[in-house]
């Protein structure tokens, strides 16, 4: 149901010659020739690609090496686990356990608390192929949050239920913990979820809070904030274009973005009407990727030409001056994009097809975290994106990205 | 904030002259002479005008009166509250609560009880102008969900928490629940929101369900079945576009169709891009409405010209034929939808405007309920749509709707 066929994947991009921890400069100028430099590479050997972050947010120098490390694991589990001949549903979730269970994302282990001192998850992930969806919303007591969207997704692959009633795709709170129990998920004590680092956030955050409603008493005012979802996860993969994101948000958690639909990701495969398959995962502030719609809009701007322009464009145009966010400031988010279409081959050969592979990561917020992976390549390789020095995170954008063309053995 | 203008409202549709209890004809092929047979009527009173459903579903014959006589009550509140000079968003909230306090309807009061035999509850409200947006999904406790979705639009458009913190627009289950009574908001025991009829529908329906999952081993089979989300109930106003849908849905409840953005209302006040103002909330099996966004899509499709047509193809090729439900062999939901627009006077006037006011239903369930009333009106209109004889419920589609020209006091 969810495969759709093996691929062998050659980098094309110039990411190839990037020193792994050092960042690469923006694309803005070169886009276009880049893709178009080495198309005369041979592909080595059988696999997909996978793309991941750790959040759009601020990553701070200190920590900058954690979160590479977490982003360059969660790709080496898809890989391992494409290469073992596994769906992409399959690695996808792989990839995103591993990033759930590092205390260094704000996703299962290590989560940030809520108002309340409880950890609560989300987590969604969704198939381009049959277009179905699965997410959980505000769970709590359960180490993986995925393997529960994951498990709604392929129950719902099976049909109706009893009594022809029709399988959920979104479950949230305790309803959501009850049906994960159900189907064979161990419960995990909430304490064990929470680490020394989300402990000590969630006082300091608190603090933070009480202090500053004493403050506001009287005089109303806004602040400068360090945007608090710093470091949600996501994994795309491009074997069949599933995808799926994840995150909990900070002490008054309240939104779903990960698990609203539209918002948080956004899989679509190639049709009639549209020539190429996208995958977008989102992260940042959950009210503005919810209202905006930020992963369904930038999947649809993807059926554009020239896939770094229209990015460019949709985050200016539908996020950062979208008239649903007309009231607010400063418009905090993140994504990641994934979008593949069949490509010409110089030798073209009956029982091989090319596909380029454009991956993409733009974000107003300080930072994003990124990891990227062919099934080909010895390791990951990470990038800690950073807005340019001067400009106000929440009004400007980075955006970077790469090509890369991968060879689909047909059977 | 919240108030555009007032109205002075007078109807034009062939639907003045209909039997209230009568169901009126479908509009196929007279809608456009429909719209121009009246236009030199005399505005003569200032209000607005309200649409509502009770549900996309089953309403039975023997039960007819009951369901009109909520739609009629929950009309004559917003026109109340209109003529006293409320603002829309609080007209919309006193139908909505008329709706929730029926035990005829599948929301509030009488909602269908989840698998755990609990009542909960799902409400969200939009504003068209300000495209704000306030949610609950899996309420427990609470006897109108909708003042709780109301309080976390109205605290959302006071801008920015204490320490900078974005308010929330979504709230879920247990969260859901504090948040409202930290509020202000009463709670109400379940058992008090439970009545003799969801009881016993909850009781038959388990038992349904038990038998079905004995008959299920073994051979498993799809059976035909009642749509269960019988009786959601919705509000839309003109007054500013603001509008609000909520439901609950059957035994495994799980889906926030109301609660999901784009899914269960729409409401986007006309600008630059588009020349219309719509308003839009649906009804049916929330999978369905999510999957396909229905209420987004449906709203967006109202640009075009002939608002019939549009909403005919949004339903058809949006809806029953949409990628997203492509496994689906019924797709069943309903949806109600307001659009208006500035309309030339035969006498212009410097300071009264013409508003010309488009009000639509259409449904794959086998019937739908809707109330309809302008300010200007003694009572409201009630009708129950059903699919003709022979089609086949979530194959095919019944669509009707009529015209009204409102007048609009500028001042």
């Amino acid at each position: 149901m969810i495969g759709l066929s093996s691929y062998a994947g050659v980098m094309e991009s110039p990411m190839n010659s990037a020193q792994e921890q050092q960042p690469f400069s923006p694309l803005t100028n070169s886009w276009s020739t880049q893709q178009e430099s080495n198309e005369n590479q041979k592909p080595t050997s059988v696999g997909g690609f996978v793309l991941v972050h750790a959040g759009a947010g601020y990553h701070s120098e200190s920590k900058a090496k954690e979160y590479k490390h977490v982003c360059k694991r969660a790709c080496q589990r898809a890989v391992d686990r494409l290469k073992a001949g596994a769906l992409a549903v399959e690695a996808v979730a792989a990839a995103l356990i591993e990033l759930e269970d590092s205390p260094f994302t704000n996703a299962g282990m290590g989560s940030n608390l809520n108002l309340s001192g409880e950890i609560e998850c989300d987590a969604s992930i969704m198939d381009g192929k049959s277009l179905h969806y699965g997410a959980v919303g505000s769970i709590s007591g359960i180490k993986n949050p995925v393997v529960v969207a994951n498990r709604l997704l392929s129950e719902a692959q099976k049909g109706k239920l009893s009594a022809g009633r029709i399988p959920p795709c979104f479950l949230v709170g305790r309803g959501a913990h009850d049906w994960a129990v159900s189907q064979g998920i161990p419960p995990c004590p909430s304490e064990k979820m929470a680490t020394k680092f989300s402990l000590s956030a969630y006082k300091r955050n608190k603090r933070k809070m009480e202090l500053a409603e004493k403050i506001d008493t009287g005089h109303k005012q806004t602040k400068k904030r360090r945007q608090s979802s710093e470091n949600v996860s996501a994994v795309l993969s491009v074997r069949t274009l599933i995808l799926s994101g994840l995150s909990s948000d900070h002490l008054a958690r309240a939104n779903q973005n990960a698990a609203h639909y539209g918002c948080g990701c956004w899989a679509e495969n190639a049709c009639n009407m549209n020539p190429y398959s996208t995958a977008v995962s989102t992260s940042g502030c959950g009210e503005h990727l919810i209202r905006t719609m930020l992963a369904r809009e930038c999947s649809a701007a993807m059926q554009s030409e020239d896939a770094h322009q229209a990015l460019l464009e949709a985050m200016q145009n539908k996020f950062i001056s979208s008239p649903f966010l007309a009231s607010e400031d400063r418009v905090l988010g993140g994504v990641i994009v994934l979008r593949c279409c069949r490509c010409v081959e110089a030798q073209p050969s009956q029982n091989i097809q090319g596909i380029l592979v454009e991956f993409l990561w733009s974000h107003t917020t300080e930072s994003m975290c990124v990891g990227y992976m062919s099934a080909q390549d010895s390791k990951a390789k990470t990038h800690i994106s950073r807005l340019p020095p001067g400009t106000i995170p929440g009004q400007s954008l980075a955006i970077e990205g790469g090509v890369c063309r991968l060879m689909s053995v047909v059977e």
